[in-house]
């Protein structure tokens, strides 16, 4: 076991000490947000940090550097007040990898990497067509995180459309069955492999494994 | 493909919803935050909502719900301003997930749950023995995030332990091969299976797929 002391975070070349810190959070979830401004300009950006914050009401946030790479997007959901988060699937990583690419603000992502734009009825923002599962949402607030000049940005769920067949009667989405792609580091793409679901943690019972539906396995 | 409207996620039975909303982020990091209160007591909590913040200076966040079944985690946290993030492996997922339970203040998880606690030199908290990756936090910012009552607890991070074999030449980790797990949804476990690592996104530049220690490939 290697020990890598702050001094040591503090000495690496900045873009060897992206990678590693980049590395310590462990998976990170693979989404790209949808959104449009007033000219209809539609706009794309992978993130990987879109975290789950409730479910009543159903809320996600993500974190955003105002004045990064993701500064079109920052701006269309201060604009507009909304926006889209497309789960990345195996058949499209690729092009979701290619809209952190830094487009100038007239260039589309959907177009210059090869991604289909539709629109939910009344819903200004543009979701993935090739995405599996892809959500509608309303922002609610912007908290600025002062110490590093980023902020997390706060949503509410207003629809979500996905693959009926991965919805359990439980309410469990089969995420891995949508194809759906998990991060490591900045550059790190991975496809998934199910261990098990697991029942519910009690202090005085052990942990069973779950079908896949949400039922206790037979054996 | 299903559309699940704003109404029909509030008509859900709340464990229905919970599981359902719990599956929008995509895939989760998994990590037990390890503590220590003034009376020695260590105590270990199962969370599915790392991400970072930053890499200069080195942030990590994650969200926490105040009186909930963490609450514990988060008096030590804020007793004693430092904490450790602990990547759960494959060894170990259910002991894991076994710390989500609700023990009272003076039983400690590791014992509870069959995992080790051990310290870096004049560190507070425990890490966990298991993990092939563990980092230790010092605590910077408590943020609010007032529309859900619960809050983004934001850190420096202070060291990292690491198998050194999976650091490569140009600071990736290869957590994969650390046996690093990932989470769908409230129980949901997976293993990984890497795609590839790809090339840094440029406008007018094919993504190439990179060895894993961040060369070009020869293909």
């Amino acid at each position: 076991m290697k020990l890598y002391k702050q001094q040591d975070l503090a000495n690496m070349e900045d873009k060897e000490r992206a990678r590693f810190v980049n590395c310590l959070s462990g998976f990170k979830s693979a989404n790209v947000v949808g959104t449009r401004d007033r000219h209809q300009q539609n706009n794309l950006a992978m993130i990987s940090s879109v975290v789950h914050l409730g479910s009543n009401p159903p809320f996600l946030g993500f974190v955003m550097r105002p004045h990064s790479v993701t500064r079109h997007t920052w701006e269309n959901i201060e604009e507009s007040g909304v926006y889209t988060i497309n789960q990345v699937g195996e058949e499209f990583f690729k092009q979701a990898h290619q809209t952190s690419a830094r487009y100038p603000r007239e260039i589309s992502e959907f177009e210059a990497c090869g991604l289909t734009p539709e629109f939910e009825d009344g819903f200004h923002a543009p979701y993935v067509a090739e995405s599996a599962l892809r959500i509608g949402m309303q922002l609610v607030e912007v908290i600025p995180i002062q110490h590093n000049d980023t902020a997390l940005i706060v949503g509410e769920v207003r629809w979500v459309g996905v693959k009926e067949e991965a919805v359990q009667h439980d309410g469990y989405i089969d995420i891995e069955s949508l194809g759906t792609m998990t991060i490591s580091g900045l550059d790190g793409y991975h496809r998934t492999q199910r261990a098990a679901r697991l029942s519910y943690a009690q202090p005085d019972e052990e942990i069973k494994e779950l079908d896949i539906d949400g039922s206790s396995t037979g054996s």
